[in-house]
């Protein structure tokens, strides 16, 4: 199997949301598309894990919010890399309540779709969801939505855990002596921790080896958790 | 419905291929995606109305060929805007044959995938065929494949009416009287008709207007039909 192949295939980036009340529910997503025309149907694919897909279950409703190219690292952060049975992700963006009561996140948004849902399909460890358009809108005509691959090319991001695309990767390790001396990098936001550095904000000083931080330490810049972090040397 | 929202949802754009022996079939998706990646399985979205659908579901094999940016014009025509009950798509196409014995287009193609069809479910107009990856590779690691957005903006081209994503389009009727001098522009490649000059190639006669050329008559430049051609002025 050729990896490299499967980043040839084209995605955008999206947020897909669901729930309604006090249960909201939303995640990164790169695989949304139109399934049918006549009548407008969009399907996501969603991993059965992810906290949204149980809130598809009990709800029926979701909606998709299409992020514009230079979407805020922290949103991607936190709803590419939190799990939101933890953490309260509307509570810091901005979102609308649709007609169904799904949230429609609207923060670095151009165009966003609310569906019903009305079919959906086990394919292993993901469920495709397909829904009836209920209500569309376009936020901004004129900017460009971001796709995946300028998300990996450009801002340099891996896709989550949890994606349909998420590859896994062999990491050589580096010899345990020079834990001291290494830098890791943030594959959300490309911030790098550097132990000579530490990270005042956070508390960490300077001659403080990445494996020493704390455990609830995250990225000072997009709130990735330390296990979102990769050695550069 | 803002019909403008979805051209913000981005697609790649791809040869989805079937059948096996004599019988080959395939046409121009937008919608190819992964949608799981252990195991890979990779899924399309098929009109009912395609040869393709119908092969499908007597071989349970298909491909998908991702196109590279500068993909020509008379391949999109021929497997985007013509029927493969009509026409032997693969007659002038380079293709290599599967371990499945699936078809599998190489003419501007940057990678490719195999798929054994594992799953397939009803949507309406369209069928989601879902397939376990049999094999695949990378042709060019370097080119850029062509997107949906490209397609539409750069090389001007309308999504076939088979496609998940073809809006009806309502046009104003210019007056009859002015039908004579009336242009015509193909939407596969953008070959412009005009009546003041015929078509050569094909035997018209300059000062033939576009509504009596003959009904057999087809685009001199990619070979789309009378119907892919749309009023300019």
């Amino acid at each position: 199997m050729n990896t490299e192949a499967f980043f040839k295939i084209t995605y955008g980036l999206f947020i897909v949301s669901s729930g309604s009340g006090n249960k909201k529910a939303g995640y990164v997503a790169n695989t949304a598309f139109q399934v049918t025309a006549d009548p407008p149907q969009i399907a996501v694919a969603c991993n059965k894990d992810n906290y949204t897909a149980q809130l598809m279950n009990e709800s029926k409703v979701f909606s998709i919010s299409v992020l514009k190219q230079e979407t805020s690292s922290e949103l991607i952060g936190l709803f590419g890399y939190k799990s939101g049975k933890d953490t309260d992700k509307f509570k810091s963006t901005k979102y609308i309540t649709g007609r169904t009561g799904v949230p429609i996140v609207t923060s670095d948004t151009i165009a966003w779709f609310e569906c019903k849902l009305v079919n959906q399909f086990d394919v292993g460890t993901h469920i495709i969801y397909v829904g009836a358009l209920v209500d569309n809108d376009l936020l901004s005509a004129d900017e460009q939505p971001l796709t995946y691959d300028y998300y990996r090319n450009v801002k340099k991001g891996k896709a989550p855990k949890n994606a349909p695309t998420y590859i896994k990767e062999t990491m050589e390790k580096k010899e345990m002596s020079k834990a001291a001396e290494m830098k890791y990098q943030c594959i959300v936001c490309d911030y790098i921790y550097d132990p000579a550095i530490g990270d005042a904000d956070g508390g960490i000083d300077p001659g403080t080896a990445f494996e020493d931080l704390p455990d609830d330490w995250v990225c000072p810049v997009c709130g990735a958790e330390k296990s979102d972090f990769e050695v550069i040397g």
